[in-house]
């Protein structure tokens, strides 16, 4: 019998709602039926797949609604408005990945798992909040929410001051157990938008704080936890670039570690858009011989699978 | 080897929140936790455990928010809502659970997962939508939501014109091959609100409509699917009482389904409230040989699984 190999797919903001549409759950709905056509193929060649999905504009939306509305009925803590774009995002993707998959006569499970994931309380990025979430307020308004309630705010580009929450490194997932459980027959969708946030206390339990965890790093560590074969993180590129819209810009079908490490140091990859994705691809080919991770668009995905496309990084 | 007992628990609406205390995040997470003290207990005794819990007030304040701000942000569908009272309550729920049962050296796993639930198109409840959801309107706005969406709207009790919704029977479990995966060694939060109503389209797929489905009638068709052996309904009193809050009134300390269909047709349990919990019990009872309902309190579910509260119906 044939060996399965394990995937985790992180999917990239566009795989859920395109950019140019308006963004409601209708076309969420659509973008994410797109989505579900390319998962559903890679499902079919053979390969167990768990998603990882982002939640930036969603988590967003859901914070403004809650913000705006708070004279009305009581604001939501950041990290409940995470659970809450998990059950949102988690809804579509099982629902258009099973049709699909029943469309192809693969009848699979598939299941969302609200997901919390344990950060480090003493992590540097605490020291340094860089994550901006929720609306726009003016100087003096920002003033007042940090007195009243210890936010740190920032001001934004000229637009405006906004709260901005740390960005921590995922330590641990804590519902991994049931992931073991599920892996080998359903197709599972975690850690959405990097999954709920949480610092164990001294109570043998866990506490929900406001920060953003990268969802490429949550789907490494998920990936690590799950003894995956292959981390393939789906963006809006066919492959990697060094030099990126530069004359001499080189697509890479190929990288060690070693040489991504390299381009990391040279300063090839824009933090919070490719940078996160190299680390997170690095950081599981490292992790342990025989894994690789490959970087890609959704459309490449299962030729990039095959080793005809997208930028593989092994060690 | 003695048999595990596979116990169903839908959670009233005082497990979550706490009536009288405001009706924030931090309140319910209070509330999730006093009721997972008792959660952890009852799994402590060795049953096998899945919990189902309502979502009304939750799901209504969701609404309300997106309704609110829908100039700054698009309103999401009522099924979206649902998914997302999921992700709020069950993230709740899986965090305070895990922490009680990590106090009592039971480390065994937590998980919720999103649940659609189908319902039958042709359901006879689509005739006459019968639960109010979301704001108040004035009749003038009643007209023009009624014109511009085709939302059936009633008058609330001098209150104003809401929105009303059909309340169908649910048929079957999407996710349903996931949690017979899982039930063995995993404490599993379902059906949350009844469950995502979606009906089967015509493509394979589940598509989502704006319904609410009765909580406990969701768990009795959770508890078929998951052939558990019984159905713990847990509300705010302690027993199942005829002539309720009359002089004559008498609590009941097991009734057998005759006695229980009896005691509907004279009419001596309220629609919306006791009616559903009996009908979801007799049901439940009658579905297989063997198969018990206990309605109680969440304060006397543990004594009424040993026999010594709580109003048990059985065939």
């Amino acid at each position: 019998m044939e060996e399965i190999i394990k995937v985790v797919i992180a999917l990239g903001g566009n795989a859920i709602q395109e950019s140019g549409k308006p963004p409601t759950a209708e076309e969420q709905l659509k973008a994410v039926g797109k989505t579900c056509e390319k998962l559903a193929g890679i499902s079919c060649q053979g390969y167990e797949i768990a998603v990882v999905h982002g939640n930036g504009p969603q988590v967003g939306r859901i914070l403004l609604a809650s913000e705006y509305a708070k004279d009305i009925t009581p604001p939501m803590p950041f990290d409940v408005c995470g659970a809450m774009s998990q059950g949102y995002i988690g809804y579509h993707i099982q629902q258009q990945l099973k049709k699909e998959l029943r469309k192809r006569n693969r009848d699979l499970p598939v299941t969302t798992i609200v997901t919390q994931v344990v950060v480090d309380q003493n992590d540097p990025a605490f020291q340094n909040p860089t994550k901006p979430i929720g609306p726009f307020y003016t100087k003096e308004e920002a003033d007042a929410i940090t007195r009243d309630k210890g936010y740190v705010m920032k001001e934004d580009s000229g637009r405006g001051w906004r709260r901005v929450v740390p960005s921590p490194m995922p330590k641990k997932i804590v519902e991994v157990d049931t992931i073991g459980r599920l892996w080998k027959s359903t197709i599972v969708i975690m850690c959405g938008g990097g999954g709920i946030p949480v610092i164990e206390d001294d109570d043998l339990g866990y506490e929900g704080i406001a920060a953003v965890i990268d969802k490429d790093l949550a789907a490494e560590r998920l990936a690590e936890e799950m003894d995956a074969n292959i981390l393939l993180i789906l963006t809006e590129v066919e492959r990697v670039a060094i030099n990126f819209n530069k004359p001499n810009q080189e697509n890479l079908s190929e990288i060690s570690c070693e040489q991504a490490k390299a381009y990391m140091e040279e300063g090839h990859f824009a933090p919070g858009s490719m940078l996160p994705k190299i680390q997170a691809a690095v950081m599981f080919a490292e992790s342990k011989p025989g894994r690789k991770a490959i970087i890609t668009s959704l459309y490449k995905a299962e030729e990039a699978l095959r080793g005809e496309s997208g930028t593989l990084i092994y060690n």
